[in-house]
């Protein structure tokens, strides 16, 4: 069992930043994160598009923020669990929690923070009938590992950039790359377009458009697809269909945890510190709402800032904390770092 | 009279934010402030100082996160009016603010925010009696210019970086210094209490430690003060008394404009949009208050930006505003400039 002070749902800006102000208050942290790495959006969608709205950046790289976001909080040493998704809230006896991932590890805190963004990133289905059926038995949305491909033949549909990039990468993995878009055109890094384009020069990838994924073949496994091009259908045989038509943001397993929810988003209550209906349970950034909300990393800073000193009285009953301002008393890490604020000498001159 | 959207009143970090949102949302500004430069304490106070909670910068000394806040609003072309006070606002019949200064600058503007921080900073004055008669007659808080004590005596009374500095820059000037401090100790630069030390021993300062002023004479102005040391008054011809004990930030004339002040602070509705109790006069950043209120720069980023909200529907009534994300929308200054949110690039292959 995990235990810390706040457990906070979702690594991206503003969970990373509530380990600083946390810190502060001498609170620790523990993050989950249904992502590999820490920084949400910012390191998995967007880690090298310049953002202009950070207060005082006039421009920065979103997996720069993400960065530095890490080294701010990281003389307070929060806690991880990355690659796992947030499952089952139950609260205890004593008004703690204990929060479940899908891979069974446990966490105990007396708050949880919920900064779950837009929420977790499920991958966009397309319609095809049948499809349901034949997940894991030859129908990936999303390639976690290539190696599973090694020598088989697979079948790519979508015009992004995952559809191009992935196709370039499996060319050298399994023994037949085909790639079917709807549209001649692809949306992409002008470098992967131009390499698609060669590949399919040198037969390495069979690019077939505009063409759509029309029906799905095998018995308890794909064997087959058919596409339709032109009004004309083609069936080719496959090992593997895999869809790629991006992520959708979805609230996930935290929808059922009886929080009440407005348009997939946390209600909370902004007059005060964003606590949400399970008092000890707070949303902040994009995940929640309030009247005149707006998704903005900035606003989840604040938000997170506020959430920190309800935590502190929380976890502290009966105790007044009085704001100590950085300029003025330096930073303590919990990994025994000082941060000075630098002070005038004090000397006698006569 | 100088004509704007947004009349900001306080060019400190929260002000100068304001001007970026409002620029997002085509919105102009301009700002107001007693000191002479933007920035704020930040500028005027602790420019060197490091802040530690500005999210994203583990580190930023004060004066350059007022260059950053400056670099990232110019291209939304604000104004300023510094180096002067606000000091009455008249409301029109149209809803419009008119802000007149203590210049007697008048500016006009359909939404007024105060982002006047701490307030303007007044200089703490010594219990003397009678001192108050001696204003402008010999006696001054604040060294406007120094010219104005060539060739007199000036008498000092302080312990920090002020009354060091100034006395050792005086000594140049004046034809007699003489600096008084309650204690032996100095808190400033260890450079200055240095120099004080050796002028000292130079008689180029006459030091008297631990002493206080405690009677001022003259007729209609200074000539004489009498100070107290080991129980003993001595008294000593001067042309100048200047007490240099700090400044101490108050409200100011923002006081008087009918706004529901609690503890120095303008009450806001922070549920909404940080508006006062007068419709279209807002109030963001440490100078106003409400349940919870933290005083950190953060916290008035946020504030400005979902005060700006409220700006764009008083100034554009019935007009719907989309949020444009700058990661996707990029910029465009109102000097021409823009900046670009860079897109995939959409290419044929076949």
């Amino acid at each position: 069992m995990i235990k810390t002070d706040i457990l906070i749902i979702g690594a991206g800006p503003t969970g990373l930043f509530t380990v600083f102000e946390a810190g502060l208050l001498k609170l620790k942290c523990h993050l989950i994160d249904a992502l590999p790495q820490p920084g949400g959006q910012c390191s998995e969608i967007y880690p090298k598009k310049p953002i202009y709205d950070i207060p005082g950046f006039p421009e920065i790289l979103a997996g720069d923020l993400t960065k530095n976001l890490l080294e701010q909080g990281k003389q307070f040493e929060p806690g991880f669990t990355l690659g796992e998704r947030a499952e089952t809230i139950e609260k205890q006896d004593d008004g703690s929690f204990i929060v479940t991932t899908n891979k069974g590890t446990k966490h105990h805190a007396p708050v949880v923070a919920i900064a779950g963004g837009l929420g977790s990133f499920e991958p966009r289905k397309p319609a095809i009938e049948g499809i349901a059926g034949y997940e894991d038995k030859g129908v990936e949305y999303i390639i976690k590992d290539p190696e599973f491909y090694r020598d088989k033949k697979v079948v790519i549909s979508g015009g992004g950039d995952s559809a191009l990039d992935w196709s370039i990468f499996l060319t050298d993995v399994a023994s037949e790359v085909t790639l079917i878009h709807r549209r001649n055109e692809f949306r992409g890094a002008l470098d992967s377009v131009e390499k698609v384009r060669e590949l399919t020069l040198l037969n390495k990838i069979n690019l077939i458009t505009p063409a759509e994924v029309k029906g799905l073949h095998g018995d308890g496994k794909i064997e087959a697809i058919t596409y339709v091009k032109d009004g004309e259908e083609t069936k080719i045989e496959t090992d593997h269909f895999i869809p790629l038509f991006g992520l959708s943001p979805k609230l996930g397993p935290i929808g059922n945890w009886g929080l009440d929810i407005e348009k997939n988003a946390i209600k909370v209550d902004n007059s005060l510190n964003y606590q949400t209906n399970i008092p000890g349970v707070f949303a902040i950034g994009d995940v929640n709402t309030y009247p005149e909300k707006l998704k903005l990393i900035l606003c989840g800073f604040h938000e997170a800032t506020l959430m920190c000193q309800a935590a502190y009285r929380i976890i502290n009953p009966g105790k007044k904390y009085v704001l100590k301002y950085t300029t003025v008393s330096g930073i303590d890490g919990f990994d025994g770092t000082r941060k000075e604020a630098p002070k005038a000498v004090v000397q006698a001159i006569n």
